[in-house]
């Protein structure tokens, strides 16, 4: 129940204004902002009036301290009862100091340094003035073709719901009424957007309802009940509905169901895009859909502002569904403090002294450094100085590393592996281009033979700019252009030791690259501390521990490839299988070229008794799963060591692996740990037939081991 | 009800006697067969008894008069209550008249050639003993990877039912105790068998009841309206429930809610994949699990034959499931007239009378030209008999061009390119070889580079052979093989004019042919007779009218690629439409290089005066949509008119297409003929969130063209 004070104002509130509440618009819109009146491209036909700019509730994508509360100091004088307005904006993986994006945040299976990194964009951004960022990102993906799979944590339901966790905790931290380090989360996208058809962005998404539960619900779930006061709709449409017009999604399941009572938000535009999916034939039947599946703020298009007070005096729109959505996003503003201090957090010295502040630019490198994947190592890494490098490929001295989903990074700010290497070395190097992105040219080919055939080894900083990922950057090739893959080709003619380096935001085909190199360090985007990050993991004075958490297929023929496939009823390798009537490629394993959870170490890590503590599980009691890791190498390292758990039979058929722990070791030469999962009977369950989520008795089997592959196993049984 | 007879002999039976005629086992395991006793492989571990053969009901894979009578007569004198043996084979695309594979049938659009080539299939197979066939394979097909497209006739849900529909229509007659010239159709896979994910033969399925009953399930539907008497369930899970054991869909849709009273059968060793899929702990499992779920024959495993009596005892399984599942048996005996004479039809006189009889292999040529589809022609077919000609590649004398799926095609029966071409011709042309399928040697191609270098045209027969599609044929590289690939390059780097003729069970990326030669021929497998077809299209004996049933992608990274999909909230070149924003590849069109109905012919066809007999339509009555089509060249030929529609606003989204009709015209040079359709509010229907299967009021546009994407439309609106 809101409090009186919110219940007099809404009561004070025409419908007119109470509909503008739920309008989102850009800066352009607003006569406080810097670029007030530049209304270009598809704004221009959103017929914004003055007094919707007036009445609206709130930005989209103001920038900055000053320009902030100029826009809202301008805005509570317009505003007849000045409420003030929400500032939102996307601050994914750092405000200005820039992570590696989400994809290489998984990489790094660190849920403390994940939950720092986004405690560190709240405060800068906060500083700015913001006050909710459109993240976490949580959609679960399995197709590289998609370009946003840079923007999710990956593959895998658990450990996406894990990282949802910390980074709603990192960015709301306890309370938002500290104004210093906080912004608002809006967990997104509302539902399954990870699964668009043909990787295809945007594209039809098509799953059953046991599916969603199953697997694509889960993160979303975590991250509200972290708390996360914002959800945003997905752009696709869940089972021929658009999800932002999907009364089962959202009023059924996520309000009444899971109880979630924050604001929830549309996706840019998406909201008049229920005309072009063919669910609306024009902007008054969108907002009449939107506002009954439960959408309160339509973000970018003004099919509420223009039709919903006609709606509800038509009665065909119930007063008290605007009444709701107004609520709910006036308590939002009231939880930020708004009412009190509509300036919340706003300073622009504070800007100056916490952004890109020398604390919050260790953290992202040391965050990109675990972030890394270190994919093969033929003996080549980690470098020694006295080798003379030869630095070759378009990101050589590239600063296009930040990765999509940066706006306020700046790429000048970028460390750039050359800058990187020659900060560790305290010297000049010889660097090459080789090639550009796409295309390449014989010269500079020439220059970078050159400068190989004089080097003892040579690192090549290859991959693909930030534009061949990201929203709208779906891709039907997912290997290096063929321009990086010719520079590979004559360079390793040399017959030199040859390091890839590569930045990319998607698992790529690396056929090409893996089997003509030495070394493949997977760098991603790696943010703007990337290249001192790189040049401690090459020279060793990092050891890498990234480990995969979307599997890298073979070639872009096979996806979807992911590891908690089913094993269908003629499994590839079964000991009575045929030679051709097993599901199977002919031309191709099944299986990635790279599993999830893999990843390479300068040292080596034993597994050695790995013991259940009972053979038996009930209901109420734990079961200890435990294994002995050994340093068994020469360096310190970090293990991430996997828990993962079948079960045998099921009603439904049910995945040959299922992650459900892991844990962190940090372990110095010879030294072991014992590492011990504690296993209970609610990991175990799983939506069945008539969407029942319970566990059925019977044998489970525990592995454990480095990766979702080379795993040990050991049989239970749940009573 | 059953009659009189069926229910005093089910009332004579033991428990074990009709547990066995739930049982279906391969020849060898029959006394009377010419492989008696040969039990090999995986059959060693099937634990078949000497009472179960004895007992069993059917016969799978028996061919041929004298060894199906010979198995009869001897189970005849084992069989206590002498219960005929049923005898069942895969009679897909002719016995031993081979007609061009389903797919290629479908690019015909000829449903009339299609009945007849499944009555003819009949007839060889009737007189063979066969009284079932395993028949039609009805699954929809989106995904070029899956090696069994070849078996489908395409993408589309209506085109596929009216296959369906005819291919009953051919196998069954009007009456199956015409033993001369039907057997009983068993439509398979259901359901949904062709979603597999990856396109990898057997993976699981994935999608939305509405999903399924709206695309997948209506040509399944459509061969029981047309009284299809069997059906068999699909390898695949639906939803997460293996079909074999899925009594949603076995006892629930396909008997209670369609009413569906004949014989289930799994496919082959699918009862007891139970198991891998892990919905069963062990065969006992299994066999409760299809029982309750609605199988009555378990083929190839002997999970009932071992399990069901004691499931019985111990009142797990209800004595009546098993009743009523050998009544239906017994009734298709009786049906099909065994118990009068249960050598039906077998008869070595007539299969040599029958058999690859004249009239059959002429409908064979004739179908295997109206399969083919002409892709490309830059004014170089037809050839004329003057030029000199040379014929080039591994399917110039290649007869490996029966496909998947013809067991007793024999491929010494087929003519090759070359002897329709040498017929055709009346003289000896230049052969060679150039490369085999999938490696080349030089001498090879330099071979083949002589004989070009002498010809005035010439002519590659390029392709996949059989064993790279059909079932367990997935390929994630759906090129030409490289050494192929090479020849095409070499071959036309000559400039001679160069027509290219493919063989192969699935749409190819055609990159690197389409772009390098002047003409394409997409001739798949176009079965026995198919050089003679090949000869009459090269050389304008007849003129090509097959248009494609399957879209052909660009490459592998698009799929799935189909005609019928939805618009999303962001198309690609809507007018409004942002540059990067859009649902699109950055590397790629959306759509495919030759969409769904595409083909050309020597002739060209105008389209003209398209009109709607009215502007709206009531439910209970008819409009009519009409055009002239006049053949606008000098070649008489044949076209394909097609009829989509579109449903522009609907509760759910809707297909920018949908094929609702065609027609095939035939018109002589400058010959005009109005095409008429009539459109009625039931072809308007769909099926809504709430699955209900109804039709909204609102616009609609009516598309008419040469294919999916040429297409004029006019709009209607449905009161």
């Amino acid at each position: 129940m809101a409090d009186q004070f919110l219940q007099d104002l809404l009561a004070k509130m025409t419908t007119e204004e109470k509909v503008a509440q739920l309008t989102q618009l850009a800066t352009p819109f607003f006569k406080g902002a810097s670029n007030s009146g530049e209304i270009t491209g598809p704004m221009v036909n959103m017929n914004v009036t003055d007094k919707m700019v007036e009445n609206t509730g709130s930005v989209l994508g103001a920038w900055g301290a000053k320009e902030i509360k100029a826009i809202q100091e301008r805005h509570l004088k317009d505003n007849r009862l000045g409420i003030p307005l929400l500032m939102m904006a996307d601050v994914i993986h750092g405000y200005r100091t820039i992570f590696p994006v989400p994809l290489a945040i998984g990489s790094s299976w660190d849920l403390e340094l994940a939950e720092k990194s986004a405690r560190i964009a709240a405060k800068e951004a906060a500083a700015a003035g913001i006050h909710v960022t459109f993240a976490p990102m949580v959609d679960l993906v399995r197709d590289p073709r998609w370009g946003r799979v840079m923007e999710s944590t990956g593959e895998d339901p658990y450990l996406n719901g894990e990282f949802a966790r910390v980074q709603v905790k990192g960015f709301q931290g306890d309370d938002l009424r500290n104004d210093l380090e906080t912004l608002a989360a809006c967990v997104k996208h509302f539902a399954a957007y990870g699964a668009a058809e043909g990787g295809r962005d945007y594209n039809t998404v098509n799953m059953s309802e046991r599916e969603l539960r199953e697997t694509y619900l889960p993160a979303y779930k975590a991250a509200l009940d972290a708390g996360s006061e914002m959800v945003m709709t997905a752009f696709n449409t869940v089972d021929g509905i658009p999800a932002t017009g999907n009364k089962r999604l959202m009023r059924d399941l996520l309000r009444e169901e899971w109880g979630f009572d924050g604001v929830l938000i549309s996706d840019w535009g998406a909201t008049k895009e229920l005309i072009p999916h063919g669910v609306a034939a024009n902007e008054k039947e969108a907002a009449e859909k939107a506002i009954k599946a439960g959408l309160d703020i339509e973000m970018m298009t003004t099919t509420y502002a223009s039709h919903l007070q006609e709606l509800i005096e038509e009665g065909k729109v119930d007063a008290a569904l605007l009444d709701e959505a107004v609520m709910r996003i006036l308590e939002l503003k009231q939880k930020l403090g708004l009412f009190e201090n509509p300036y919340r957090g706003a300073d622009e010295e504070r800007e100056r002294e916490v952004i890109r502040c020398q604390e919050h630019r260790q953290t992202a490198q040391e965050l990109a450094a675990k972030s890394c994947v270190l994919l093969k190592n033929d003996e080549v890494l980690p470098l020694n100085k006295e080798q003379n490098i030869a630095l070759i490929g378009p990101f050589a001295e590239g600063n296009d590393i930040l990765g999509p989903w940066s706006f306020l990074g700046k790429k000048e700010d970028a460390i750039t592996v050359k800058d990187g290497l020659e900060q560790k070395l305290d010297k000049e190097i010889m660097v090459a281009k080789g090639s550009d992105i796409e295309t390449g040219e014989d010269t500079a080919l020439q220059e970078a033979l050159e400068i190989a055939d004089k080097a003892d080894v040579v690192v090549l900083a290859l991959g693909e700019d930030s534009d061949m990922s990201g929203e709208a950057g779906s891709r039907t090739n997912i290997k290096l252009p063929n321009a990086q893959l010719k520079l590979v080709e004559e360079i390793t003619k040399l017959g030199k030791p040859t390091v890839a380096v590569l930045f990319n935001g998607r698992p790529l085909d690396l056929h090409g690259v893996v089997d003509k190199t030495d070394a493949v360090l997977e760098a991603w985007f790696p943010g703007t501390e990337g290249g001192a990050a790189i040049a401690d993991l090459l020279y060793g004075d990092v050891n890498p521990s990234g480990k995969l958490t979307m599997s890298f297929p073979h070639s872009v023929g096979q996806v979807p490839v992911y590891y908690n496939h089913f094993n269908t009823g003629r499994p590839k390798g079964a000991p009575d299988a045929q030679i051709r009537y097993v599901s199977q490629y002919l031309d191709s394993p099944n299986g990635p070229l790279y599993p999830f959870g893999y990843g390479l170490s300068y040292t080596t890590f034993a597994y050695e008794n790995f013991t259940l503590s009972e053979e038996t599980l009930k209901a109420g009691e734990t079961l200890t799963a435990s294994v002995i890791v050994t340093n068994t190498g020469q360096v310190a390292g970090e293990e991430i060591v996997q828990l993962y758990i079948q079960d045998k039979v099921g009603e439904v058929v049910r995945p040959l692996k299922e992650l459900k722990g892991f844990q962190k070791v940090y372990l110095e030469p010879g030294e072991a740990k014992t590492v011990e999962f504690a296993i209970t009977e609610d990991q175990l369950r799983y939506h069945h037939a008539d969407l029942s989520f319970t566990s059925d008795p019977g044998e489970f089997v525990v592995y454990i081991g480095p990766n979702s592959k080379e795993v040990e196993g050991k049989t239970f049984v749940l009573q």
